[in-house]
């Protein structure tokens, strides 16, 4: 039973560092279970590809139309109205359609609440991550490879932008040691102030850790951490090291800096 | 490293009984994942009431128009092709937009090909198996609960529909045990000759054992087991011994019965 109280699923519910690191510790699952769900298919190439597919008025891969398509569905349905989660396309999107929209509470600054860091999500997600997580070759599943290719994005991108919440707490805490830097939009200073080794260590550990627990192969009777893994446990780890936790502080600078706008 | 030439997410790559129960145990931790990424939601009702959002054209649930739009961009880009894939609303589907589509195998035979228990999954997994599974309440995540619906829905749908390939090796390797059942369209005497008590439970306690290590609370330095989990282990092995295993034999089933038109 998911306990709802306290939603791990949401940032936002508890305006706290202990809350938000708390959302950020059960996003690892997701991202870790999407990363199995992806490495299950070879590369597929096919659905990179530019103009691949005879699709009327779109000249793009057979990836981005799914995620294009998808997001737009996802949209009418309410998806980004929740300021967690951040469109890949954000032209044009179709506007909700749900008669009793949720409510949810406004704790970003406005100016910080629109950073978007989507493409460079997309960027190395694609470009640098995807041909280290799977196997290259090509077994058809275009739309169900391009589908998790979508989840690893969304639950990337979640927990990036959650960089906006982790600033806002944060600058809460200590506005006086932020103001300065700001003002004089000194990036080097506020990415030192917001960079903690030790816990960075600690969570490429994990996230390494959850990659061997949920990437083993499960017999009847045994754990079996030590043998054979859906996908290398180093690589969520060097994911976090390389991407996720440097985009993530990015989003954080991004957002302090318009913090006093 | 995904090991493509021994592709386990597919059940018609190698049409061995080995084989394509290699692919049926690799799906489990799909479904096992699926399971607990729907669980971070709560029930969030709303999606699920007729008419609950003012789509033009549209009269269904949140969830329906979500899984139906979806399926048709997944349609475009050959999704349905993959004989192991079938939609849950296969009316009007659109077709497949991709240049060069794979060629699938046609290891089943076509009268059996078309079957489809999508009807009776979504029965289930809506009125019988979600409340099981999540918390009442609602956090205003509509899109990505009905997202993750989706996902579950669709491995769930692959595992069960396994079943026609289960039925076909199994007839191929015995067709004159099967023959006389099939004649006298005697499904009990088929449902005997498909039913193995012991394999039965052994499925059971793997997968209750793979919601459990798959679940669990992973700390830096601990397994844990024993402690709090993502989903009930005990309602995963529930889900196969009152749905999953009953839906695939019977679609192993209605296979057999029309194997010999």
């Amino acid at each position: 039973m998911a306990d709802v109280s306290s939603n791990p699923n949401s940032a936002s519910d508890t305006l706290t560092l202990d809350g938000i690191r708390d959302s950020l510790i059960r996003q690892e699952n997701s991202i870790v279970y999407s990363l199995i769900e992806r490495a299950r298919f070879p590369l597929n190439r096919q659905i990179y590809l530019q103009n691949n597919a005879s699709i009327p008025g779109f000249s793009g891969s057979l990836v981005e139309f799914i995620v294009r398509e998808t997001e737009a569905i996802q949209a009418k349905a309410g998806r980004y109205e929740n300021p967690e989660e951040n469109p890949f396309f954000p032209e044009s999107l179709p506007l909700p359609l749900v008669l009793n929209p949720h409510k949810y509470p406004k704790d970003l600054h406005p100016s910080g609440a629109s950073i978007n860091m989507n493409k460079a999500i997309w960027e190395f997600y694609f470009n640098k991550f995807l041909p280290l997580l799977v196997a290259d070759g090509d077994d058809g599943n275009y739309a169900a490879t391009a589908a998790s290719d979508l989840a690893c994005l969304q639950t990337l991108s979640r927990r990036i932008h959650c960089g906006k919440y982790v600033a806002e707490v944060k600058f809460r805490d200590a506005p006086k040691e932020y103001e300065t830097p700001i003002r004089s939009k000194e990036r080097d200073t506020l990415m030192k102030l917001l960079t903690f080794e030790a816990v960075e260590e600690m969570v490429k550990k994990r996230v390494e850790r959850k990659a061997m627990v949920f990437g083993q192969e499960v017999t009847l009777n045994n754990t079996n951490e030590g043998g054979k893994h859906s996908i290398d446990p180093s690589l969520a780890s060097r994911l976090y090291s390389e991407w996720v936790m440097p985009l993530t502080k990015e989003v954080e600078v991004e957002y302090l800096l318009c913090r006093l706008e």
